[in-house]
């Protein structure tokens, strides 16, 4: 049984072009039409194999290889097909064609399975244009209700339940199936997204567990006035106080192990003219560490922090994201390491500083991840690169997790 | 002659409806589709008086009472039809109507002038969409040459210049007249834009002279990188540049007696994705000042400011506007103050916080300004408002100053 590198490279290849931008990038936002021609894209070589389609309410697009025997709860793996709005041509791409990959090489081979491997894409994983991430796995998970991003809007005030709709509807040719089931195990390959594997010279990643994110969106109201001719002293300027903000949540993140990652990614100031004092300012905080008690001390203080930092407008913080470090199963471990090992590759074990869709899976059955080595940790970033080389051990891993986990009682 | 309180009410609210916003708000944008709607409205009150239309190469659009010596200079008076994206029924079309309905009382009472009395509308005076602002009246005076501004693109990406030539293309029904000329004098009516005369219970404001201003755009470009795998240390965050410079820009323009104006309205990051750091962070400068030495001395020290607060990006700093104070024709001043006397209104002397296309006029003519008062001095904003009475006695006052300049030999 051998994954095809070039298969899988063109095929990476295909996918790139939805959505491709300057220097190798890649654009393909959660839901937009470039989103559905990567599903069709992803179907048009999955049909011919004979896998079966099928979607959930979120979206999540399913193709099952089918098991010697059906009743068994299946082996889940994949990862999602979205990307950041100037991201690279493999975060969580490759997840999802490595594991078709894996169960082509396994069909081809002629190996049959006793439990069913499904491969799955999740939704809207990034977050890049319907905040938070990772919403398919959350609601398939019960992590949280299916409705409850319907609201969400992207930066074109178009909501997340409509565009989602629209997406079903066009994909009224797939089976529904109902949200969420237990697999058996959840796999997901993944491209490493740091400099570990690559500063090390190893093929294989076998991910201990995910460290904790907090997601907050702070709104700073204050009011317009001319830039000419209002007195600083009664002026309520949002961007003076968004910069205070983040000056006091610099403070409160401090860490001198630089362990704890703070980012705000996401600025907006209303109405954005530069001879007018801002009365809105809005941005992002991304906040994550790998000690839960770390994460939940430091993430409970942004509230107070900011409110602290206000010298004359009005903030409102809200909290969208809140996922606590996750510990991955040691039975994916264990296969991961074996699989490594028959293939004569080098691995090692490794937290991941990314978080991911197998964040929710882990309370719901046990839960793995496989990282190759992304070159010179860039990610989210159209340089984002592994090779084809990489790729293909990485499938080949997975096809033997996949065969492995698949052929158990 | 009487100018008609009533008339010029109903043609500033008519105006105040191409691109009402919310909260009696205006957002009518240089060069949009509602421009060309505003001075398609304002023709259609001009022409039927007899008054003679004229555009030049940048779109300033003029309207010619004839004198009965039409080889004299004429005297000039208006202002501006643009407004900020949130802004108010007052700023700049007050002006223009002010001016018209003066003409249309002088005409109407009988009057013949001497010389010949102009309307103008200046385009683009906000900057709103396209920076600086004050295009028109900057070419008009030969400050900047005509074509300065072309390629200057709007947040849609499109160029100043196309939509010049889509404005003069859809007027070319208005006859085209040479750039620039020397006006006998220039009186520009406005809107206070600040607390002084309603707290004072006066009527008019014989405008001194207008403080300096300085614009400068900044980018500080940085490096994308996953918000959860990069260690701090190692990121090139353009948004924690972009706060840095800000903190430091506060330390420069500080001022105990709050007399320079420095203001951060405009910000935009890139690519804006809660989850990615930011790899370019774009902000824009605004610096007054009506001391010509202070304005010189910090505003120079700018690019060092911001070069010096720099961790790990690297920052260019582009000066888009730079207008020393300028300082207001005697000539004009005691024509605006007679006239207010005549009329029985109280009137004082007073600088002007705001930036006015009148700036520019200096160097080429005798040149003020009449200002009206600003309810609870709120400006660039929807709850911006003069009243019936307030307008009508600006108006009237301009009346009795444009009969008098036009008047003199």
């Amino acid at each position: 049984m051998r994954v095809s590198e070039q298969r899988q490279w063109d095929r990476l290849m295909q996918m790139a072009r939805l959505g491709a931008i300057q220097g190798e990038g890649v654009n393909r936002a959660a839901l937009s039409d470039l989103d559905h021609q990567a599903r069709r894209l992803l179907l048009s070589w999955a049909l011919p194999l004979g896998l079966a389609p099928s979607v959930d309410a979120l979206g999540n697009l399913f193709l099952r290889h089918e098991g010697t025997d059906p009743g068994l709860p299946a082996v889940l793996a994949g990862s999602h097909m979205d990307s950041q709005p100037k991201g690279g041509r493999f975060d969580g791409i490759w997840g999802v064609l490595a594991a078709l990959e894996a169960v082509q090489a396994i069909r081809e081979a002629g190996l049959a399975t006793r439990r069913a491997i499904e491969i799955v894409a999740w939704t809207n994983e990034e977050g890049g244009r319907f905040a938070p991430g990772c919403m398919g796995s959350m609601a398939f998970s019960g992590f949280r209700p299916p409705g409850s991003w319907d609201e969400v809007k992207d930066r074109d005030g178009l909501r997340f339940g409509a565009e989602l709709a629209r997406l079903l509807a066009a994909e009224a040719d797939i089976p529904r199936r109902p949200l969420g089931f237990t697999p058996y195990a959840y796999v997901e390959p993944h491209i490493e997204q740091g400099p570990l594997l690559e500063a090390e010279g190893l093929d294989i990643g076998i991910v201990t567990g995910i460290q904790g994110s907090r997601w907050f969106l702070v709104e700073i109201a204050g009011k317009t006035d001319h830039a000419g001719t209002a007195p600083l002293a009664l002026r309520q300027d949002a961007v003076q106080d968004m910069v205070r903000a983040i000056a006091a949540l610099n403070a409160l993140t401090a860490d001198p192990q630089d362990v704890l990652r703070f980012t705000v990614g996401r600025v907006e100031v209303f109405p954005n003219s530069s001879n007018t004092v801002a009365d809105l300012a809005r941005f992002s905080i991304d906040l994550r560490h790998p000690d839960a008690a770390v994460l939940t001390a430091r993430g409970d203080a942004v509230v107070a922090t900011i409110q602290g930092a206000m010298a004359r407008c009005r903030a409102t913080v809200t909290e969208t994201f809140n996922a606590l470090p996750a510990r991955f199963a040691p039975l994916v471990q264990e296969a991961i390491a074996a699989a490594a090992q028959a293939e004569g590759l080098q691995a090692r074990p490794m937290p991941s500083g990314a978080f991911h869709d197998a964040q929710f899976l882990v309370p719901v059955c046990p839960t793995g991840m496989i990282f190759i080595p992304s070159r010179a940790g860039i990610s989210h970033h159209p340089a984002e690169y592994s090779s084809p080389a990489q790729t293909a051990r990485g499938a080949q891993v997975l096809a033997r997790v996949l065969l492995d986990l698949a052929g158990r009682a």
